[in-house]
This record gives structure tokens, sequence and C-alpha cells, in this order.
């Protein structure tokens, strides 16, 4: 990597933050294997507060994901790879995993939380990778424990570099497509997303406010980031909201040290505003998104006081439950 | 205009063609003032037929039709759009009207058939322009007479050179962003469509393929590609389409004489076909279209037999009746 950042965590470790060579790299390696998204105008948004969506739900694996996993993927040892890769997953970087290694041919393995919507599981399997399901806290561990028995890559969905930089290729876009862009609102699971694109938009436009947005009932990070320190809450407590693409308890220990240095502020939105998000997408703005790519919408919506000047909402995913869909669209 | 063509008619008037200048001009006048629409891989398709999809529901006012009518009113001489513009409409057309003459500052007036879908009229009325309804066969009578009354400039939806010209530009991007396309399946109403992307595909790219796409039930157009020459239908029998878009009784005289030219083949598609192509574009695709923007989809569904090498089907719009998406996506 280049533009080095390397600082002290808190246990004494040198950390190295991702950096805007890292993002350019990536958008040179995954150009033309990705989806140029456009800035989408509102008509239907607030004439004082213009919104643009940049709808990373239009990629062919139904979410943003694509980028992390393309670039890891690209950036490991040829040799590495063949081996294949490996990855636990809600579902979107599963799926751009799989995606990924077919792009490369490669063999990919999933490892998906049992309580995963079957229309995720199902997009992951037509693409030829292999699926384990197992409960939610045992992801991690059945990852190692396959990684160390066959001899497979692991790409972590958030928790690594050239994850985030493939996701900050997003931030490159934005400014490319709008350069007074005032805000721009983000989803938060893991954080990968978040911590990507705010590093490009801070090292190309410092005035462009950051801002993540979490479901209340998944807002370990918006209570972390008030604290000044990483939190994790119980998966019991984050698996309680409908958006199931950002149900993880904390952001990863990497994602905390490019959040708390290059994000400003940290939002949350109830359930009935996830729904009501997802709605307005397909009938003012004639997208599907699934509860957590409407996060940010939301967000424009219910939290007025924190969007400033032009705003962009990313929209990350569209792999939605078809009964849900219907149920929102029905009300 | 450059690029002249003129050929002499039926009639033994001369008839002056769009021509590729016409496109690029139009191209530099809307750029910016419409989305620049990716295309998006469909990786639910064949993968002997790679599909790729054109999606201009995501257009602000949710259809294609603004690329024709901001380069009308942009081509209009100053001191005569001042006074306001003219035009009737299914719908798309009149929202695209309505937006542009809000872009350029000047009142819009649009006649619309009592057969309108209350969402179109709605999405009319916030524009700002004044909304005329009357029985669909008297359309066109109320247009000359507002016009003579009031010193309208009328913008027809379809028969019209810059008209035809901005929904051009649509090709130019196409070849741009897949310059080795087979097939570009294209919806048709009236004909303005599909004679302006057909003039720029075949101007930069002869061998490409240009297939027009109509529902059965409002086939017109497929009869008189067959015959060599146009034929008009009842508008009792067109208008039991689904597709509202594309009711029309017949394409426009200028643009027949396009089409005989550009086109290569014109072909129908079912009822069921298109509610299963708004369907697979949800789903798939995470898109909504309008029955009419479904049409191409249903076609790369239904005649896999004109599609060949990579295939592009325009979206041409997503203004769609709620009650019937539910409906789609319930079954």
């Amino acid at each position: 990597m280049d533009g080095l950042d390397r600082r002290t965590g808190a246990g004494g470790a040198a950390v190295t933050l991702v950096g805007l060579g890292d993002i350019r790299t990536a958008a040179d390696r995954i150009a033309g294997q990705v989806v140029r998204t456009p800035l989408l105008p509102c008509p239907w948004a607030d004439e004082r507060r213009p919104l643009w969506l940049k709808p990373e739900n239009l990629q062919p694996t139904g979410s943003f994901k694509m980028r992390g996993a393309l670039n890891a993927l690209g950036a490991l040892d040829a040799g590495v790879r063949a081996h294949g890769v490996l990855t636990h997953s809600s579902g979107n970087h599963g799926r751009a995993l799989a995606w990924a290694a077919r792009v490369y041919g490669v063999p990919a393995v999933v490892v998906m939380p049992d309580t995963s919507p079957a229309v995720k599981i199902e997009g992951i399997r037509v693409l030829g990778a292999e699926i384990v399901i197992v409960p939610p806290a045992e992801r991690e561990a059945r990852v190692a424990v396959l990684a160390a028995e066959r001899g497979l890559a692991v790409v972590p969905p958030f928790e690594h570099s050239d994850v985030i930089a493939g996701q900050g290729t997003i931030g490159l876009e934005i400014l490319a497509d709008l350069p007074p862009a005032g805000t721009v609102l983000v989803p938060v699971g893991g954080g990968g997303l978040v911590s990507g694109v705010a590093v490009a938009l801070k090292a190309l436009s410092p005035g462009v406010r950051v801002i993540g947005v979490e479901p209340e009932l998944a807002g370990d990070l918006a209570e972390g980031f008030a604290k000044g320190r990483r939190v994790v809450w119980d998966p019991v407590l984050t698996y309680r909201t409908v958006a199931d693409g950002v149900r993880l308890p904390a952001v990863g220990e990497l994602n905390w040290r490019h959040i708390e240095r290059y994000v400003d502020d940290v939002v949350t939105v109830s359930e009935q505003g996830i729904l009501d998000a997802m709605s307005r997408l397909v009938w003012g703005s004639r997208i599907v998104a699934e509860p957590s790519g409407a996060v940010a919408v939301a967000a424009y919506t219910e939290r007025p006081d924190v969007t400033t000047g032009p705003t962009v909402a990313v929209v990350t995913g569209g792999n939605v439950d078809p009964a849900l869909l219907v149920r929102v669209l029905s009300a």
C-alpha cells in the first residue's frame, strides 16, 4: 500500500490505514468489472436539501460488496488465489465473493448464518459457491477451521484493507459526478463501506461531511462514536432490526480506526423509517432496495438536521425478501 | 440540421430524415440535464445471449422522454419558447415536457387522455404544468385549438425531428458502453425512440440489429412492417394492452420513414410476457418498469430467435400504477 498512515492503536500496535492511493489502485483494478453507477437526482426530495442516490443495488450481485471482493481477489497472489477463497457473510459479501471467484476462475466457500433470507442463500448458490450454514455466533470460528483444513484464503466482509479500498471507489465516483457534495450518508454494518468512502472523500474534498447511518436497533457504532471508543452489542440486540445486512454487533477494529479519524457523525433511524424509505425508493425513484440498503435514505428523511447542502445517500443493496417487499408496497 | 437525407414520401413530398449529426447536437444540448444511464448486465440471462439493460426508468421523470423534450425545447427560438409549450401525451412525454419547461422557466400545457393512470397525471401536475383531460380520440384536435388560441409551441410526443434526435442519444450511449452490441431491442409506441436509436446505431455500427417491439394487442407496426407500409389500428384495439405507454394506433408518418429505412425487424410480445418481464426486472435486476417499459425484456424471453450476440433491451420507463405492480409482484 502507498499513502501509509501508521497509527498506534489502543493496544499499542501499529495500525495501517487505507489511503487514497490504495483506493485509486482499487478503482483501476476493478474498472470494467463493476457497473459505473450514476448519481440519481430525486425530484421527491426537499428542494432546499437536494438529494442524489448512489444506486449500488444495480450492481450485478445486487450490492456494493462486489467492489471490495473483486479488489481483494485481484490483490491476492495468483498462486494463493488459485487454492480458493473463503468468507462468512450475512449474504451480500458472500454473493460478491462468489461472483469475484467466478471472474477469477477459483473456488469459493461461503459460511452463512442460519438467519439469512432464502433469497440471499440462493443468490450465492447459483454462482457456484459452496455454502456452509451455521448459527450466527459460530461464523468466525467455522471460517478459521475451514481455512486451516483446506488452505483457503480468507476474504473477510469488512475488516480488511483491500476490501475497504474497494468500497472506497464509491467515494471517488461520487466526487467525480457531484463535486460540490455537502453531505454523504452511508449505511454502516461492519464499517467497510463507510471507512473506504470516508477516506476517499476527506482526501479529495475535506469539506464534505460523511455521516454513518445505522438502525436504532443495531446502533452499536452510534453509541461508540458518541463515547469515543468502539463498543460491541449483543447480537441478540442487533438481530432485532429488519435490516439484515447491518446486524453486525460491532464495526471491525480496523474499521473503527478509519471511522474515528474520518467520519463526521453517526446517526440512527427507526424501523418504520427504513420501511418507508424502501417504499419511497420504489415509487419515487423506481429502484428496489433491501432494508439495509434504505437506511441512508431513511436518515435523509428522519435526520434533516445532519444534512447540509447537496446530499448523497448510498443505496447499498437490493436483495430483498420478496414477501417483505410486497408487504412494504402494499402498506 | 446537418446530415440531411431528403427522400420522397408516398405522397411525393420531400421528407428530411434525422441524421447522426442531429443526434450528436442533441447529446451536447442535453448533457448534464439527463442521467447518463449505465448498461446493467443481467446475471439471470441466458449465457449464450448475454443481456444488458439500458435503464431509462431511472431518469428523474421516470422515462426516456426527457431526452426528446429537452432537446426540442433547447432547439426552439428563445422568443417562441417563452410563450410556453404544449403537447398531448399518454403521460411520460407530458411529464417530460413539464420537466423541460421548468428547466427553461416557461409555461407548459399537457393534454391527456382520460384513460391515463392517476400516477401519471399527478406526476405532471406536481411539476407545475396545466393539465387538460380529454377522451383519447380528441387529443390532437384539442392541441390544435389550444395552440391557435394561446400561441403555444407544440412539441409532439414522437413525430418531430428534434424529439427523434433527442431519443437517439440513447443509441450513442449504448455503443459507447458496449461496442460489440449485436442486437438492440426497443419498445415502440409512436416510434420516436426506435427512430432515433436506429439512426444512431446504423450510422456508427451498421452490423447492429435494431428490433422494434410491440405488444401483440397493439401490433400495428409489426403488421405494417411486414406489409411494407404504415398501417393504422383502431384505438379500441390498441387500448386493450396493459402497456399504456405504447397504445398508439400507429407510428408517426415521419417515424415510419425512419423505421422502414433503419429498423431490421419488428416483433410482438404477449400480455403475460410483459407482466413476467416486470417481475423479472424487480427480482433479477432491482428496477421497477412500467408495462411499456418491460416489452423489450419480454421480447428477449419470448423471441430468442431475433436476438444474436450481446443484446441490449431498452427499459423505457417506470411510472407504473401501484396496484398493478403489487399485483405483478404478488403473483
